[in-house]
């Protein structure tokens, strides 16, 4: 479905027993963890719900029915995404898997870093995107595990660098606003992942909304791949500090393509 | 560079003697063959000669000067390219190779199919776009040769159906008008490519361009692949004619994505 989160989704439905397996899995997603979930769990035979803000786009309900997540819309704040979550919780029996925040998922979606360092194990940095931490805590435990001297870089719009600001003080920080196009990057870290990202991340970089664009019209133009804004954001901080790394053999994790195609920013 | 003109490109390019490539190669196109050419000679150190008309976008000039393809601008007849192709193989006795009238180029183009059937020998059909008729006659050979029980079918606009008519006739048919979304399949058929495809392939399949434009918008919402819309056209025949599809083993050839992000349909 176009980005790694399904890998992720997937380990944690395996590792369910086969008794919740039969009553489902829930969880609350406007992007690409809910249709990650939705497809992961049709492969393998397992309900799916789905708790989406009301506002989310058409284009994504649209995907997330495609692959068979039943979808229960509810007003956008997080508290009532969770109320929602809850309720159908205790309604089905379903096991709530959260989108980031979730050791199966973290380690579902590290996968993607091994098989990166599988085909080029002397990367000298893998650079990933960080938005709620799932897929930069899998893919810095990763590195730290599975590569030859390798860095784990995060990257994040400037405009909601919870992440960045979390790393100097050492605690889980939020963004008071959110103006990113990046809107995959919009979430806070999560208590589960946060010690995994203090300890293997080495750094983070922070690129503005105009890098962010630049680096998703090449990635369009050139790589042919259909990736949001937020799949961007590595990219651009390599081409903001391409001093530095220069001549080193760098790694990026793209992961998702959930993009409105009547609202491009080109 | 995103499409496998790169293929014939390079085939062409490595079945010239070593005096001839110290000398270059020259072709005339607006499209992907103009990208296909100049990256294939700067990956063989050799230089590239690229006659576009001076109408074509700044998008597609930026990827040929990317490149390294050395560009001369003239008028967009067929007269003019032509002309001016001849004065630079003139001038710099450099070799002039055609974006699909090409032994070489078809050879080198149908090694995307023996791929395909190497990873699925039992494909019932492998479904390829028809413009120039470069790509589906290398395609329609491979089918022929390699595959079991394989049909190559083309797959064409009707606005601009030259080639099913051609079909019809026995002879190299023209478009009147081009009027279709797909640029990169408003040229005609030539004479070396023509008696290949009257031989190999089985069908061609017409569709219009509202079929093409919804075949495109699947493709890039869920494949998350920046294609052209000549590249939708085969999917767009496979969607129109779905019951005698169904249950059947079909691959795609889907190539080019040649676009002004600026300028999409959606």
């Amino acid at each position: 479905m176009g980005a790694f989160k399904m890998r992720g989704a997937t380990n944690a439905i395996l590792n369910l027993s086969e008794e919740k397996k039969a009553k489902g899995v829930v969880t609350h997603s406007s992007g690409n963890f809910a249709q990650a979930l939705s497809l992961a769990a049709k492969s393998l035979d397992v309900p799916a719900y789905i708790v989406m803000p009301d506002s989310a786009s058409e284009v994504k309900k649209s995907a997330v029915r495609t692959y068979e997540g039943k979808i229960t819309e509810c007003p956008s704040t997080l508290q009532d995404r969770e109320a929602t979550a809850n309720k159908i919780q205790k309604e089905t029996g379903a096991t709530f898997v959260h989108p980031s925040n979730d050791l199966d998922v973290i380690l579902g979606q590290g996968t993607a870093a091994i098989e990166l360092l599988q085909d080029y194990p002397d990367l000298d940095y893998i650079i990933c995107p960080v938005g709620g931490g799932g897929l930069i805590a899998g893919t810095a435990l990763t590195v730290k595990h599975f590569g030859n001297n390798c860095k784990c870089i995060g990257a994040e719009p400037i405009e909601v660098d919870d992440a960045w600001r979390s790393l100097q003080s050492g605690k889980i920080e939020t963004n008071e606003t959110a103006n990113t196009i990046a809107d995959g990057l919009k979430t806070q870290l999560g208590d589960k992942n946060f010690p995994i990202i203090l300890e293997n991340v080495d750094e983070i970089i922070r690129v503005s909304e105009e890098e962010i664009k630049a680096a998703l019209k090449l990635i369009w133009e050139r790589m042919k791949i259909v990736v949001e804004p937020s799949s961007a954001v590595p990219l651009a901080a390599i081409i903001k500090e391409k001093h530095r790394f220069q001549n080193k053999r760098i790694g990026i994790i793209i992961s998702g393509g959930n993009v409105d195609l009547s609202k491009l920013p080109f």
